[in-house]
């Protein structure tokens, strides 16, 4: 397809698909002539996941470049490939002190993984940013002695590690590898948000059910 | 207490007092003396529920005023207080443009909640936040032609709404209506970056049981 028509599928302008061109975070399309190059589904495809991380996620062009240079790297396993497109993702903001409770968070954080049988969590505790994040959410709990105990946040961790059964289930529903991973990088940007309104949601109808409206 | 002494347990700089007391978002002490007031444990409190939304969940300061103004309204019910004050929180901003994929999202929202049978649903989709915010995501997921079928939407908020009655169980280990309102915002601020973290950590972990790390 010409670029009108990538555009027009696509949903982007002509001018955007230009910029993501020019920032190489879309790969050219098949020069056909000296003005025109050819485009195709996979072009769509990769357009779309861009936009998703720019309009949906807020994340930066640089940070999509390096997230689009794990999601192509096929040299990678797949876990590795897919967690260092994650990774490449924002995470939260490192806190400004590394007191003590940051140290006793990292160990309650550490032994929530251990108690819940989670196969991997040496090597989470090691190198995941998602588990610095955890630490930094505890932290900030414990900081403001918010006397929750070890049963709830393994609750928590319960839901969410079924949230992400079913997320995996969904991206093994494509076909091809790279469709995987960057279905497991859409959904990521989709998803969270999206899980986020539910909660809330979910608040306010346990709460009405519980104490009605007067 | 002192000034002093509120500023040691609290962990809130006694610059950083002066300045919520200036702002209103903390009553003043009960004066003693031209130069000295003294302060409670609810002071205590409310300085730990400030510094939660200023400094864990970036509020600013005009909506800190307005969420606290909430928290203080006993004339409220319990649900409407909860509510007001969750709902004064930030929000997913708008979408720049209401196409027919915001149309059709909110469509699909209002069904997934009728089909989950929440008894509040035509409230909620009629008044609440975070309704719209869920609107949003859906629009952005069609917008992608992201493909979920409405049996997945609901598997996630089964889940959500299984996270809300653990935050509303904790909620009532709280003594008294005043710290009730108080754990809820906090709550809100603190559990979300929490489930996110929890959430990509159990992706990794999944991802790494199912595809191992070759």
């Amino acid at each position: 397809m010409r670029l009108a028509e990538l555009s027009k599928r696509s949903g982007v302008s002509t001018a955007t698909i230009k910029y993501y061109l020019r920032e190489g975070l879309l790969r050219p399309g098949r020069q056909v002539n000296a003005t025109t190059a050819e485009y195709d589904e996979e072009h769509l495809r990769r357009l779309r996941l861009v936009r998703a991380m720019i309009q949906v996620g807020r994340v930066p062009v640089a940070t999509v470049r390096e997230v689009l240079g794990h999601v192509d790297d096929d040299s990678l396993g797949r876990t590795v490939r897919l967690g260092a497109a994650l990774w490449a993702l924002p995470h939260v903001p490192e806190p400004d002190t590394d007191d003590e409770h940051l140290q006793a968070a990292q160990h309650e954080a550490s032994e929530l993984l251990r108690a819940l049988g989670w196969r991997n969590a040496e090597l989470l505790t090691s190198i995941s940013p998602a588990f610095r994040s955890l630490v930094v959410a505890v932290a900030a709990m414990r900081r403001l002695d918010f006397d929750w105990d070890a049963e709830l946040l393994m609750s928590y961790a319960r839901l969410m590690h079924r949230a992400a059964v079913l997320d995996l289930d969904f991206v093994e529903t494509r076909e091809t590898e790279a469709e995987r991973v960057e279905t497991a990088v859409l959904g990521t940007i989709l998803v969270e948000p999206m899980l986020q309104a539910l909660h809330r949601l979910a608040q306010e109808e346990e709460s009405a059910r519980r104490y009605g409206f007067e």
